[in-house]
């Protein structure tokens, strides 16, 4: 699939890479839905196992790490996820802000909001968890960049985590602005509407 | 294709559709990529026709006028717009970071960067048309959010741009701060390395 493109491979194809036969395949995957699930559920599973390592500290601190843990699991797929940015970003079924994939994009994102709301700093409620769900997507428009990047061994996404990482402090200092506050909560407002909470999409063509 | 998915429509499925013989659909439109490419070049060129009532004003209000003409512009199209994002975000040669498509693009980027450095209150060079060119970016994420936007009507939409109207002018006067200038020099230096001046990619199978 990372060679040829999701649509247009085929479960015989995909046996035949494997060295199996298509009926011990199909077994384990009965369709090509399945092998996307089955690998979300593996990456959010890994991911999830890596972070345990998050120690005390602030939230900039634990947001950064997550960030990069993220990154750090993702890497050795990136031919892989970069061919399956179609499915990803655009299906309707499978995609990330489905519903049949909700239980994987949940774990990744309980990660974030429990790194803002375990913080030594973490903002009060409902501030806290509204924060960690904006910096969830926030994350994962970095790994948008990411997949897209073409730079040289996508050096200016490095870049762009460095610069996230230098902006932070000031990031949190307005976070003391009631403005500011209630810009972050506006936000996830917005977001939860639009994708995370959002009701599952019409079937493909009417929407 | 906005029913069907990119992938899985024919040419000559479309020229049933459209009435006319397969014959004369392959005289204009040779391959789905050259629909794509028109499609790009009507939507475009009608974008840069109604920014031309951009008024003189700050880069805010004229930055504001860019963002709701696009998403005025791109409305009609949006059932099949969804449809296309897995070109529209993935694909290395129909993409809108794609070498093909970049004179469509260019069009609407040079409309942002206009917006900025025509402005009453422009900021010097170089930081203007950088400044630009990453409001241009944000645009686009703006424009990825509204059409992956479930919310009832893309209610969540109306409200993120009224957010971002809201934010503008604290923005604005953030930016007479040398860091954040230089956050945004550097941001425009990384985006352009990452996306909008990378070479083509490698062909597909390779990346």
């Amino acid at each position: 699939m990372a060679e040829r493109g999701y649509e247009t491979t085929t479960l015989r194809e995909v046996a035949a890479r494997a060295g199996v036969s298509p009926g011990l395949l199909y077994r384990y995957f009965p369709s090509k839905r399945a092998v996307i699930l089955a690998l979300y559920d593996e990456l959010s599973a890994e991911y999830v196992r890596q972070s345990a390592a998050m120690s005390p500290g602030p939230w900039r601190e634990r947001f950064l790490f997550a960030l990069k843990t993220s990154l750090r699991v993702l890497e050795p797929h990136r031919t892989t996820l970069r061919a399956l940015i179609p499915v990803l970003v655009g299906d309707p079924e499978e995609g990330l802000f489905a519903e049949g994939t909700r239980f994987s994009r949940l774990r990744v994102q309980g990660t974030f909001e429990a790194a803002i709301v375990g913080a030594r700093d973490a903002p009060r409620r409902p501030l806290g968890a509204a924060l960690g769900r904006v910096l969830y997507l926030a994350h994962l428009a970095i790994l948008l960049f990411w997949l897209l990047d073409r730079s040289s061994g996508q050096g200016a996404t490095a870049s762009l985590v460095a610069l996230v990482q230098r902006i932070l402090p000031g990031v949190a200092l307005t976070l003391r602005l009631p403005g500011v506050r209630q810009f972050a909560l506006s936000a996830d407002a917005l977001l939860r509407e639009a994708l995370l909470d959002a009701p599952a999409p019409a079937p493909a063509g009417l929407g």
